[in-house]
């Protein structure tokens, strides 16, 4: 693995185009923080089966067109290289050209409104970063998620974009108990698998397991943060009786998955304490997601990872707290 | 009092158990800002016969639980240790611990996630602490508010959880004139006793006069403040026409309460000057107050304090332009 | 021009009333970030004229008691010299006795609730400014917005205040394509004008050409940016599909307008690059309009200027990347 590592990258330097290709895959592989080219190449063939599968191959278009007006846009407004070079302007336009056309219909205006999104998501990276530095924690996914809101949120007074895909703003009502019915093994594993490939918004168990190699190559600690997460958020899901359907679905599970990742990856000295830490962190997270989807049945879009976003700055400014264990 | 103080310190010093117990008591005292185990114990008194009134004893236990478990958790997470002294690690926890039985009906699970809740509240404190010290103001009661609105937004979407206390969403209409009666001056009376008891989520007149006296063993210039914010707060409320029940329940002053002890707590050299800025930002908490309530009207939860953390912010950040006249 | 603001200069010093008129004068300029007395006047003559047009001169009398309120406010809370001077603490006042004014009933209570929300403006702006220094940003319109949101969400619960001309909480839903018809040249340039007058809440073509005055006897190059964002944004929403009735009255364009003044104002030395930035800025601005809008209707209130605030914010933070073309 190290040798071909260095092979590519030796093949990288000589060649513009090569050093580009590199700079878009490891834009996905940030998705999940892996700055590693495999890990963003096995991605983008989960991402492509899985919307291959669901019978919408124009959102792995929609991705590949965000990644790469996301990384234009980051050359022209002249980035850190450092920071361009890892993939740091890219995975916020990977998901937003992913989850633009997971709600919307495709029409040529829909491809110019994604390609708006990615160049406005490296923006707000820069602006977010510019924010959250001062408090020593890193942008996470707020920008694809702040971004692609307001996008989503717009389609509603756009006819020119069919947002179709989405619901209408709607009335908070208490979930009927008849929702939340005992899950099964197999249920309970497609919940586990799912929560994972829906970090890229599809509910794919092939995919799980394309994500879950590409974490691996990059880190094996990385994989099984995810694995484990995803373990604990649908066990705490169904626990605290949340609607079956969506716990099977995955969509409960992917922000507790990114949560679980995030903890880990900054977390480079695992013990006892940390590991107890990043498991309340987790099962934190499920709770925001139940209730950002509650918060968010008026306004009729999808939360994507803000609750991932929002409970892991929540766990990460405290971590001082964890010197020695946490990296300087 | 000072010579009883002197001697219940002595005795702390000898036993971790006392010590604990005196955490415990300065944690309900921070409440209200209070660093004071008398003050602490008068509000826990003020609040069990609160609870017991209403025939919701849980409720006092569920305060309990949350104050004991947030503290633990702060010694886990290994906190500042003067701040641990002082009780800052456990007033969100004992809000939290109030605030979730007081809208939910108890169950093993409830207790169980009003211990999730207080434990995350002090994640929450130490994050906010962490923020807001940028701006060179303190963290205020937003760790409780943040933690229960996402605990009690996901109770509508939890069948473990019997969350029937909480409104539905529903639709903001304009408000009838026919609910904004005269106030009789037993109405007046009870409405400011009521906006003080609030503060710990009970509308009850003798755990009014226990919180007033907790307030004055530590600090008569806070018992003053607390007593004429509640006046100010019960006065505005009228005069704009807000609805009366809600008045004289004391729902519309708890917030203008804290907002009026904060800006006292902060502002040590009292002037004319100072006085009057209190009385506007107290002032305008009740028209927060009054906001947040129709804005939160559709989430179907309720406000909280939220309105005396944001009012008190806005009030706080500028607060140079009284130097010489506030605490440096 | 320059001789005349000379002598003005010199009257002034000599005499504290007209010291004050020409605090006011700026006061107003600086909604459209113009330092300059002759500036304000025009628009407080386009205010005037706009108001009477529309058969409501109590808006114009609520624009000068807040400019008046907020600046003896300021005065009172001894806030910096040099931004006094330069009518920093006013342009909030004036907009919070514009927009009240323009929801609302005229009544003595009324009066008194604008003076209120102007007082609290310059305490918000205080504080505003002090979070937002931390990130080189400035405070532009928040406070006005922030100040006017919540005094007018609560005018749906106070029966002092008659809030009728608010629309109640609504269910979102999806835009019927009949409402987005084409533009004829008429509404076209209606739609372009009105964006400019509505960013003092008027729909009225001479304010327009008055407010384009004032910004060019201060700067060509902000009238210029005025224009053009009005073209754009115009132009845009169309395209996009929003509501015909919208554009043309210019509700989607006020927000874009200000904020391509206010990119071209903060940079200094335009290049191709920069005016392609500030482009897609005001493009993003219309988005952000739109979405806003659509997230407001289960709360009945308008957006006022938030739309220019978030994308202003989101585009200024990054401004480094544009060193040498920037203001340092």
């Amino acid at each position: 693995m190290q040798a071909a590592l260095e092979r590519w990258e030796s093949l990288c330097s000589g060649s513009g185009a090569l050093r580009f290709v590199d700079i878009l895959l490891r834009g996905t592989g940030q998705v999940m923080f892996q700055n590693h080219p495999l890990t963003g190449l096995l991605f983008l063939v989960g991402i492509a089966w899985g919307s291959w599968a669901a019978g919408v191959p124009e959102v792995f278009f929609g991705g590949l067109l965000g990644l790469v007006v996301a990384t234009l846009t980051a050359m022209w407004l002249r980035v850190d290289p450092a920071g361009l070079a890892s993939g740091l302007f890219g995975y916020n336009g990977v998901l937003v050209g992913l989850a633009l056309p997971t709600f919307m219909a495709p029409s040529p205006l829909l491809w110019a409104y994604v390609a708006l999104g990615a160049a406005v998501s490296v923006v707000a990276m820069l602006g977010t970063a510019n924010v959250v530095k001062t408090f020593q924690v890193s942008a996470l996914t707020a920008p694809f998620v702040l971004v692609t809101w307001i996008m989503l949120l717009a389609s509603h007074a756009l006819t020119g974009l069919d947002g179709s895909g989405l619901a209408e703003g709607a009335k908070i009502v208490m979930l009927d108990p008849a929702e939340a019915n005992p899950l099964d093994l197999g249920a309970f594993l497609a919940g586990v698998a799912k929560s994972i490939s829906q970090v890229f918004l599809k509910g794919d168990m092939l995919a799980a397991l394309l994500l879950l190699a590409g974490l691996a190559v990059s880190s094996l600690w990385a994989a099984a943060a995810a694995l484990a997460g995803a373990v604990v958020a649908v066990t705490t899901a169904h626990l605290l009786g949340a609607e079956s359907t969506l716990v099977s679905a995955g969509l409960l599970g992917f922000s507790p998955v990114l949560t679980a990742i995030a903890l880990a990856t900054v977390f480079y000295q695992p013990s006892a304490r940390v590991v107890l830490y990043a498991l309340l962190g987790t099962v934190f997270t499920v709770v925001v997601q139940v209730a950002m989807n509650v918060a968010f049945v008026p306004l009729g879009i999808p939360t994507l990872t803000a609750p991932f976003v929002l409970a892991s700055w929540l766990f990460l400014l405290p971590r001082q707290h964890f010197t020695g264990e946490a990296e300087p």
